[in-house]
């Protein structure tokens, strides 16, 4: 075959390099941990580091425009290509958790350019468009809880609604985007693409285990957070008897455990990739000499199927009747992020399991424990999710880190995908 | 019998009342759950708190000294007494838990003054000479964990270690002193006091429950403070599985719970009056998406035995070592503050069991189980601990209340107890 045929053999290491590490300039953090960004939605580095994703889109001779939300799509159609036909679309996010690493949502995008670039250097002639897309605020740390740009472009999301979110100073979504200069027109519609595809490193160790080059995506899983509240009676700590107390954090530490032994139940009685987690917990007063009259509680469960999540908050709210009745406390419970589980679409995985064959890249079929932005899309139209290697599963810390080498094999991988669902 | 032969019914309900509310302008909070204040040692609060008591020790004709670190004694030699006699003490302290109530420490410094003007009024001459006291920093809220002035006094702790303690801010007790003029000279030296008497609020709601105008506490609790931290791993809350973690709540949650049962435990076999608490949890890093790695405990053990407080800390240590082996977490312990039980004196006791009589005040027999300068006092002279019901029980708290007839009748019992001890 030539290079002509299969374009992945364009892809440059370089230029990829290139774009990820220039990216990392904006936000970077020092740390002796390894390399660090933090790149808030509508801060001084996200407006450098999208400024430079417009330099380098315009400079592959891609048309770039800017949705209301500040989602950023530029889009090349070749020689060939029916400019109506439904796009192919490709991209992730440019945004950071604080103190995140430089691989996490900027691999994904600039994976995507440097696929249209050895398309493009290839010489390729696709029947569809292909799309390049970074999506706004997908880590969540400043507006939301995060896949901001996506949940718009996928309609699950007004504009409105979006725009009008405040960060803790009161400060809009609007007036940030506007401030950096990216507040565009319109709504992205992902609806209207053929299908879309994300690289992602795996931030999970699965890969690095099984020496796999690359990771297909079978599901994504749900989430369901939910929000706890324990109240009992905060008294002196030296003179309230035993029998005397209602002592709140007792009461959480009971749940604690039973969210691990729910999952793990749950996980053993159904299989599938079961998790618990009680991340956030805070005491009220929270003084040693003081029995706690107040926890608050953040419970996230996940799990490629919704019925086993919905089990283990069966178990949760069993739990709290429970605390009501034997300890005395008062309980409240909301339920404020739900989302179910996403599966790929097998024309996307058959893609994505046929480039992997065709770059000769081992793959390896697993789920996604973590949440992205192509969970909204998929919504609403085919997707697929490609997973490249992070060294010790590392994630949301600058000690994260994928082999120039592993970005370079992903994105020839993600670069025969595209080129096959554009062939189409 | 005449008034001169009891000089409690001398004491006056509105001079005790004026002081108690004058000092409570100094640090006054604005609140609608109460009346509150904001007392922190060596503030412009304390400043003024302290020259009030100073103009009112004054004003009754005591002989005010301050030592090095900031104690105020008032004495008073009546006509007839050897002033060469080890004196009868009697106090407590004026600084507050932020945002606390207006009688903690005040009731027992002004009751003491007002025993002296009664004592005065009646026109009694004593065997003894009466000294007032206001201890430095009881609660502990700046530059110690409490007790500090009380600790220097009984030899617990020498001037220098004490003035060389330093603030959040790095100022040092002794600079703080200087700065609002309280930095004295000496020490103030309790082993040469014949015995001591205080008068609190009790913090509890055991004479309210029991109607009883008085408490005559037999023995203060010990407290043993132990630090726990537990490591673990922080990992994503979506991708790590149930079997790849070691996660530090869930892990801390069993130590919690572990508290409980041990102090009920130790109750059950051996009785007291044992409580053991986790006051204090903080979770890193916090998130609700991330297993938590990393979890710092500081837990409060009780009781009037030391060796059930003993028992429950050994229970806490196998706790920790089967969590290292099951759990696979990390843990350190420390136990920086350890402080015995203190038993008050039969001869105060006795004192203050017959004052009541004789003011005809119903009285209860308890235990204190929180800490009070008198415990540092009772390493050196004879003591005894005399407790005003509290409201509800409310304590470090502007919801605090003592009736003011409560604080009179108790004042009363007080001065009677006084009469007795300064004229044997």
């Amino acid at each position: 075959m030539s290079t002509t045929e299969h374009a992945y053999r364009a892809v440059s290491e370089e230029r990829l390099r290139d774009d990820i590490t220039t990216n990392a300039e904006y936000g970077a953090i020092s740390t002796d941990q390894g390399w660090g960004r933090t790149v808030l939605t509508g801060t001084d580095a996200n407006r450098g580091a999208r400024q430079y994703l417009l330099d380098r889109l315009d400079a592959a001779g891609l048309d770039v425009r800017i949705d209301a939300v500040g989602n950023i799509v530029g889009r090349w159609v070749s020689g060939g290509a029916d400019p109506t036909a439904p796009a192919v679309a490709c991209g992730s996010h440019l945004d950071s958790v604080p103190e995140g690493g430089i691989f996490d949502g900027v691999l994904g995008v600039y994976s995507a350019l440097e696929a249209v670039r050895a398309l493009q250097d290839a010489g390729r002639d696709l029947a569809r468009p292909i799309e390049v897309v970074c999506f706004t605020e997908e880590e969540g740390g400043r507006f939301s809880n995060g896949v901001l740009g996506s949940s718009v472009a996928s309609g699950n999301r007004t504009v409105e609604d979006a725009l009008a979110l405040e960060d803790g100073e009161g400060v809009t979504l609007e007036a940030a985007l506007t401030d950096i200069g990216f507040r565009g027109t319109g709504r992205l519609d992902a609806s209207e693409w053929d299908s879309w595809l994300e690289l992602h490193v795996e931030q999970g160790e699965r890969l690095q285990d099984a020496n796999a080059a690359v990771g297909i995506v079978s599901a994504i899983t749900g989430t369901i957070r939910c929000e706890v509240d324990v109240v009992g009676e905060a008294n002196h700590s030296g003179s309230t008897a035993m029998d005397a107390r209602t002592d709140a954090l007792a009461a959480a530490s009971e749940l604690v455990l039973e969210v691990e032994a729910a999952a793990n139940d749950v996980l053993d009685e159904r299989g599938g990739a079961v998790v618990g987690t009680v991340g956030k917990l805070d005491v009220s007063p929270n003084a040693i000499n003081v029995v706690p009259g107040r926890v608050e509680l953040g419970i996230d469960v996940r799990d490629v199927q919704y019925a086993s999540m919905e089990r283990v908050v069966e178990r949760i709210r069993d739990c709290l009747a429970g605390l009501e009745t034997e300890r005395g406390v008062e309980v409240s419970f909301e339920r404020p992020y739900d989302i179910a589980p996403s599966r790929m679409s097998d024309r996307c995985i058959a893609a994505l399991e046929q480039a992997a064959a065709t770059v000769d890249a081992s793959s390896q079929s697993l789920h996604s424990g973590a949440g992205h932005d192509t969970m909204h899309v998929a919504d609403v139209t085919d997707t697929g999710l490609l997973f490249a290697p992070s060294r010790g599963g590392f994630s949301h810390s600058p000690r994260e880190w994928t082999e120039w080498s592993s970005c370079t094999t992903a994105t020839r991988v993600l670069t025969a995908g595209l080129q096959r669902l554009a062939e189409a």
